[in-house]
């Protein structure tokens, strides 16, 4: 080994046996300490496994059991205290073990790597954090459910291209976001189909080198945030000054600290912030992952500040969300003089369409007649019907029909419709959903 | 309106009655016309729903299903023209079917939006597509569990962090890249599931609005191309000189403009780079949703290009992996070569475990086996019953069949494991796997 | 070499000497050719330094650069033509110049690489690109500037957290606009500096086989579009009925296909939806680069497609956007309704800071008021002098002198702010910077 | 205000006058005290302005000076108390201050928003911060570039594709990774010259609604630690054994929980996994920032802990790097018995280029050498002066000079080449632009 004294030569501060930059930068004790409850159960479960294979004895077993219970008890009591030399989690509880137990502590890692240790920790701890997330996003779309079914008879106009479209009820778009979050659910079960551990691994150099269900989950949280970054939008719209369809509960809101008007959504900005972080997590990892070679490297140890990172978010995110929806109160007035008749444009061409004219024909004749009312500047329903005659000689007085909201509205009753039946209908549908997973 | 005459006092460009740059940058149909095939199948089915809802007559009805065959044959046959105006592949069928039988074709669209039959037209569109590539991903896994099925007496090193481990099959390794290959089909069933069309959607707003199915499988296929970027870079790095491994066909190499006796392993290195690329598409069209109000915005146009440059990578990916795994050829003289007896000091602690001793102090004696040897400067297996006994008392003669790399491997025998046994259990696994998904 | 004869065995699809698919995988000609003229202009420099060098005679130059110029010409008029194995732009120029002059076609790449030819290629198209951006980018800038200093008369509210703030001119916003695209003039001098050539690469490893030319241009051309996307946001929420601050010309408009009252923001929705593409194309790019090993990889195909991609799309966005500003219209009467008497409680604290009273209990105080008024159901400036002294004595009747939206605006007359002279301070500097910036 | 008893009907949690959940997702103070020092020397320099504005005496100016000083030492010792309330660093330190001096420290914040002190603090933050990373890398590449002084006679060979190409100076690829170090530097004037506070913002709107400066700063950490990455993968490449050109120093290497012999380049791994972190936060920051409406909006709040966790991970990974460079050992035997004759095909080819073969022909010529020799089985250099001229007449028996990898090296003299000259004349370079900028 032609070694050259580099040291000495090149100046680099003194690295002596350890250097300890390089020692917190390889420790994840920090952030891993979290998974304590998952580590203990997983060598629980293992110890027993030894058992079985005659590699413990029965007495060496029960003493590894005993003393992972009072390590566990030490963690509950946040009486725990970690060591120099703790590197991460399975270090600090097998020190703490041999300390507790003496020499069998040194059995319990027989045949495993801390490389599967580490992903059996993850996958339980995931387990039950996606259990709670569920819970979480079971009690957002409770909330969201029930007060559509509250104020199914409230009327907005719906919006595409943030410019007015259709009248539709306020149930329709609160249900269209308790939709958006169902997604979550098929995560759930992925999840758990993958966590249940009903089936083993086919390849045990896959089971230690992938991370598939870390990169799964951080996209399931990015996906879900997103939504809800598309509905925080909606309703810091629809609380604008200038929209002022809803006002939200002062604990969800902050002041300025110069401007003493002002009353700030602050909680739908943070909730409309973090898609971008969960997704940058996600972004992070799978970068991370790409190209890295086969089976275990160290670059993986970036899967868990990740997944802890996306976890708290979407949790806060859920239960925010949900304090938001549950509070929030909604200016009927507002919302309902927000209706324009040029939001029946459509239903005015539905009137010729079901007078035989084919719809793109109609769909012109509906522009006339909006065109009319613009150059007169008038509302479209103020059109006489001698106005209407001359773009059309198929509308007769009957049109006064087209001029009333809660008739058009009505007319969606197919499913997911509009229509308050509709409407209805899916709030059945969802209390169905809830009943089944909110057991 | 306060006007100010902009164009004038600004001096923009002339804008008459468009802007021909606005009108490209609006337009699709140079990507969308790709998707001819999913909007006639919609539009038939379509008609037929209008025809049952006495929107259309039955004559007009067979008028439009006429029209829209003969749209078809000139897209097949490559004739169909498109026109100043088709501003996308909806508004080309259309505009042709007018030509083709007049006024009927006018009413083909009552009742349904274009985003409607945007939606439905890449929902389609890409259950065909998935189909395609899960009939290539087929063929790649394929491939490998039958190579694996061959080659299952080659040994060589498994690598952790890129240092040898234990010597291990060299089937092991393939059926590790089938299997992370496999999760594509979740994508699959996910998919096809929502794809199938079984179910209707729940709520209008969060039908049209949402693209996730769009997310999804962008993910899914930045996933599945990561999964290949690391299974590329193992094989790069097997046929790195120094390695020597493996060999790639001429068919899948490249020689150097420059160096005359360079042979590349280009194609591997063109499957590692896809992964980048599409998860930027990924990226990109999360960041194109996050905070988008609900419903229709076009913004989300930025979907079908995302799409089929993701289905165009994975196709090439997953086609061209097959190539490179079905051609390339295997050097396993030094292969086996390359297993040294350093990789068994975790047998020789399993050989002390055995005999009661406990592993984390087994792991320790084996480590100072190790050192010794190295003190020494001899392989591992060279060290005397002699050396031994001066480590531990317990080691014995017996110890030499532990320098054995088959029996080494031979012990791997769960499910999972390295054995003969257990490679061949997950050969057989595979295979059943894709006769269930095959036919 | 144990090769084992793989195709017959695991059934992949024939493969004999190149796989069409892998050609097709490899080659980059599509693309690529669009560097036609800076792969001209590079070699036509080379020649001259290999003739200075004496590896070709001055004949030899002169044949070469004539059959390049006579290429150029080919190109130019449309009439070059791609043949089956012209994988790329470098190797059809070569074997068209081979074609042209023969023999000595084959000396002008002695000593340099593809690699090279690629990248200098590459920065010189990048240059002209630039180029082209920035004097798009001037385009826009200026237009924001004229309309500014045309619309300085105009007031409308300040949001922060999308809630009305304070009153501020229309020209200060716009010309938030125009400063944030500014920074993109760094970009400019950036890579000019880079790509001027002026000084050499300092190493050559370094030189083939880093992109941070292109992965910086990705990152510039995406925090440009986000600046973009922020602008269009506004203007978006300007132009919906509740806002109807703004109307955008028809130019930039596009009706429905289903609801003929309809008139979408489709560009600026377009705007909007670009930066997530850019971005993407970013992180694909930095997700393909991350644990590359050093010089030239296959890999790094990937960065034309990316290059060219955000180019077009900034390109198209800068010119959109400056049609859009040049020919949108404002509503001034909308604008200064939308002023009220709430957005000047922080004037009304002023007023109390004026009169010796610490900030934080000015603004406690005017908090109070704005309470009252809340409480009472009036305007903040309907709150009479007693009402006033009520929360604090040192209100006097010449508090009415707050209640001015102009006066209040005139305060901020410190460089940045909202004052007239503030801003058209603000409209100098910018026309300064652009005379110096558009030679 | 219709309004509806939500929390009742529909069951959510109750929500008092402040949702707890809420304070903490709104709170930030648990990661922006790490500004604790840049808010004081922000918020002295203000009330220096104030002062001098009149709008506060000279008296009030000492005493908030002087309160201003207690709370640094306060936070210099450790002392400093956050309580309940304290949701940013700024309300924590004003609130100290009112405690500490009374009813002056309310006039601290006249005339300015909390949003332009957060600004402010991150610009001085940052400020501190690039100039420690700039030490760091400075160091880094100080390391570099004596080792490369140092090692300047090892030869090993080039890669590309991650195949041998030609041979090169080990110096030659240190310098390589030094200078891709340097883009680095760009950032720090870029950085500097903006926060460097000489000039002031043009636009206030601009002022506080826009982060550029974050996530400029964020891209670059991105780009600066991908090359690292790269940097990282060659070396845990050349740490393999199968490479084994180098040995990593026991302070930056780990060994196996299950495998006695192992010794893993965790350092490195780690290094090369932070480039996905890094780049993570920019996206997400990104994704934040997109289609947000101007002025200030609390997803802007992101930005802190995204700016945290870049400069932490930029920081360790240069001073691990830097402690990896310093200590590794290169075995120079294996580095030079790695290069082979037939990287010196290129060499070959120029050999007939010097007698006046087009480059084109000679490669063809050179490469049919390659192959005569490898049907051989024999290396490049056995071939005979026979074997030679039976490919080309040109080849006669000073074709040995060929043969000699020093003399090989030794002609790249060009600038940035791998000729002694050639790689002295970098390490010059380095050192001078290290004076330059390390004072």
């Amino acid at each position: 080994m032609a070694s050259t004294e580099g040291s000495k030569l090149w100046g680099g501060r003194f690295v002596g046996d350890t250097d300890p930059i390089m020692e917190k930068f390889n420790a994840s004790i920090a952030y891993d300490q979290r998974m304590w409850d998952a580590d203990i159960r997983g060598s629980k479960a293992y110890v027993k496994a030894l058992e079985r294979a005659k590699l413990v004895s029965t007495d060496e077993m029960e003493q590894i059991l005993h003393g992972m219970d009072q390590i566990s008890d030490e963690w509950s009591r946040g009486v725990f205290v970690i060591k120099p030399g703790d590197e991460d989690i399975h270090t600090a509880n097998e020190r703490r073990l041999k300390e507790l137990i003496g020499a069998p502590a040194g059995k319990l890692h027989t045949g495993r790597s801390r490389n599967d240790q580490v992903v059996t920790d993850m996958r339980l701890w995931l387990r039950s954090a996606i259990s709670t997330l569920t819970d979480n996003a079971l009690q957002l779309i409770t909330t969201m459910v029930e007060r559509a079914a509250a104020e199914i008879e409230v009327l907005f106009p719906g919006y595409t291209h943030m410019q007015r479209a259709q009248p539709i009820r306020w149930s329709h778009w609160i249900l269209s976001g308790a939709i958006a979050g169902t997604p979550f659910d098929i995560d759930r079960e992925l999840l758990q189909r993958e966590l249940g551990f009903d089936s083993i691994s086919v390849n045990s150099m896959d089971a230690t080198g992938q991370r598939d269900f870390v990169a799964e989950f951080l996209f399931w949280a990015s996906l879900c945030l997103t939504h809800l970054s598309k509905m925080a939008e909606d309703l810091i719209l629809y609380s604008t000054k200038e929209f002022s369809f809803i006002k939200l509960s002062d604990a969800y809101s902050t002041g300025s600290s110069l401007m003493p008007q002002k009353k700030n959504a602050d909680s739908l900005e943070l909730i409309r912030s973090k898609a971008g972080r969960a997704f940058g997590r996600c972004a992070g990892f799978m970068m991370t992952l790409k190209s890295l070679p086969s089976t275990y490297n160290k670059d993986l140890q970036e899967d868990k500040e990740a997944m802890f990172d996306c976890y708290d978010n979407v949790q806060a995110v859920l239960q925010v969300t949900t304090g938001v929806m549950s509070t929030l109160k909604i200016n009927q007035t507002v919302m309902e003089a927000a209706l324009s008749p040029d939001m029946l444009a459509t239903d005015l061409a539905y009137y010729l369409v079901r007078k035989g004219v084919p719809f793109r024909e109609a769909h012109g004749l509906s522009g006339k007649a909006v065109f009319t009312a613009e150059s007169k500047n008038i509302a479209l329903n103020q059109l006489t019907v001698e106005d209407l005659t001359g773009i059309s000689p198929l509308f007769g007085s009957d049109v006064s029909s087209v001029w009333d909201y809660r008739s058009s509205v009505e007319q969606y009753s197919a499913p997911g419709g509009t229509a308050k039946s509709s409407v209805a209908a899916q709030v059945e549908h969802l209390r169905n959903w809830l009943k089944k997973h909110a057991q």
